[in-house]
């Protein structure tokens, strides 16, 4: 390995976006190969996450508490996969398949505090920042832990199609429930109902009364609503819940790129009328019990009972595109850039 | 007693309000003495309760289920302390204090299915439509179910001063929490300081900065908020909620009157910022639980822990001015209405 500028690349926060990021939000710079430190790893980026969520630590202001707040000149960073080229610690060695927030570079040095091994065996190793990383483990918890879904009962999933709400609304159909999924383009609706199963998948966007379309579609109500989307969608959901609904915040892509907080219908009425639940999450919340969720998701996956699907998009220089792609709202399943593949060593 | 008309009186709901509710919404109408039939008690009206849920009741428009909606040219109903006159059914005697839902009248006859008797070793008999009453029970539930209060948390009560938040508030204080109470008064914010002991009490109509005003109250931000009020004040205490806080909606009473329903700045955001709940409920949700609560309250008033407060106004004639009074933020405690004391049989 030589120490050759070209073989390494980054992307940095060039400046902060405001509303919908452009491509003049980042910044590819050539950078030199690391070496790595007593205690660190030298890794290769293999797949690169994009999230929705992401979207919030680019804008300017105080950091907040987890630090996740990007800097202007500094790499971006998201959950990848990743390969170890070189190793000084001794608990990883050089092939091994690891996964963390990493940096937007091609290569990379991080200290082994700050990466997790992935276990090949489970499922396809990707799926360590999809089915089986945050945003699987965000449905699993969503779903079992906030939506608390009973057998009979009838569980509506917004943004149905995407990485989140296509695991939520698997989960909810293996507890025995009915299953609406909301997605916005008759591709996704195809999906949802013939690959997930789904009960009814509703087009948003070529339905004119959505409040009555999902009426229609929840004859004995809602009790369990898991939101991806937020904005008017939530509020033609959240018009037809049931007493006793539990209503699972997760993302709320409609208001991200949102400058100031969105006005709407104040929904407290509705949650003393029905004494229902609004709870928002975020998979590391959950943390301690990720292990038994990802060794659970991967049995139904291995049963046939849960599947994914990744929107792959090949190359380094193309980890922006996919990024603002998030926000049109085209992609099916997870959104992710692949890099490289594993190297036999 | 004699079927004399003079004798007897009922209001009734002359018209549905539009907006905040006018004196033309009720009319007095002279009526017959009842007699009671088999399995009904005869009974005298002695506190009856006025609570700001009920505005909702006297719109016009469908039934809900519990069948909650006044009716037009049919009495108003609302929670009231009564004795018995006359009883056919062997459970209940002459001189018994019971209460349930009744109608505005001096002397009605009524099911015995819809009576309950009132324990007078408890506290006194008031107390069944105030702190173990319905108001008492919703606080109750509303701050140790909904709120979880752990000891040393911060907990804020809006409507602090009135016949819920005034019960939540105490209850946060004896689970060892920093209770903050919101109220609308110096008379109010005084009675908060003094008589039930909280950490601060904020006047928010002499507050000109009220989140400020809040996050000073609040070093270390809000664990559990009570929420009595919504609107605007919502907005100020929810801006300084932290992680894992719990709201307990109870009740909005600064939307009761409004025809549509309020815009305002969406929770949704924030709920997932600070993995934070929000949670609709009415006592009733916990109506199994009833009696235990009654028997917890009526313990910690006797310990001098939990005091109470009842707005009294007295005589039939001014029930809908006490109703209506609820909503101009005058009263302190359990706005109720003195009919009659009980006599001895």
């Amino acid at each position: 390995m030589n120490n050759n500028k070209e073989q390494n690349q980054e992307i940095v926060l060039a400046k902060h976006p405001s509303g919908a990021v452009q491509a003049d939000n980042f910044k590819f710079n050539d950078i030199d190969m690391p070496t790595c430190k007593d205690n660190e790893v030298l890794i290769k980026s293999l797949y690169v996450s994009v999230d929705p969520g992401m979207r919030g630590f680019m804008d300017k202001g105080v950091d907040d508490a987890a630090g996740n707040k990007f800097k202007l000149n500094q790499p971006i960073t998201s959950r990848t996969v990743a390969q170890v080229i070189d190793s000084k610690h001794n608990n990883f060695k050089k092939g091994d398949i690891v996964h963390g927030r990493f940096a937007w570079q091609k290569y990379q040095t991080v200290s082994t505090d700050h990466i997790e091994k992935v276990d090949p065996t489970l499922a396809p190793i990707s799926t360590a920042v999809s089915m089986l990383g945050i945003p699987g483990l965000a449905a699993y918890f969503g779903m079992l832990n906030i939506g608390q879904p009973k057998k009979g009962e009838t569980v509506v999933v917004s943004g149905a199609a995407g990485a989140v709400g296509s695991i939520a609304a698997q989960i909810a159909r293996i507890k025995g429930c009915r299953v609406i999924g909301i997605a916005g383009s008759p591709e996704k609706i195809d999906y949802l109902e013939n690959n997930l199963g789904l009960d009814k998948g509703i087009n948003y966007k070529q339905t004119e009364d959505i409040t009555a379309a999902i009426k229609a579609a929840c004859p004995d109500g809602i009790d369990v609503f898991f939101d991806n989307v937020g904005g008017e969608l939530f509020d033609a959901v959240f018009a037809n819940i049931n007493k006793h609904a539990r209503v699972a915040i997760c993302g709320q892509i409609a208001d991200y790129n949102e400058e100031n907080p969105p006005q709407g219908p104040r929904p407290m009425h509705k949650l003393i009328k029905k004494s229902a639940r609004m709870e928002g999450f975020v998979a590391y919340d959950f943390s301690d019990d990720f292990e038994n969720a990802k060794k659970q998701m991967s049995e139904w996956y291995n049963e046939g009972k849960l599947t994914y699907k990744e929107n792959l998009i090949h190359g380094f220089d193309n980890i922006p595109a996919a990024f603002m792609g998030l926000f049109s709202g085209e992609n099916i399943g997870k959104q992710m850039v692949k890099i490289a593949d594993a190297e036999e060593f």
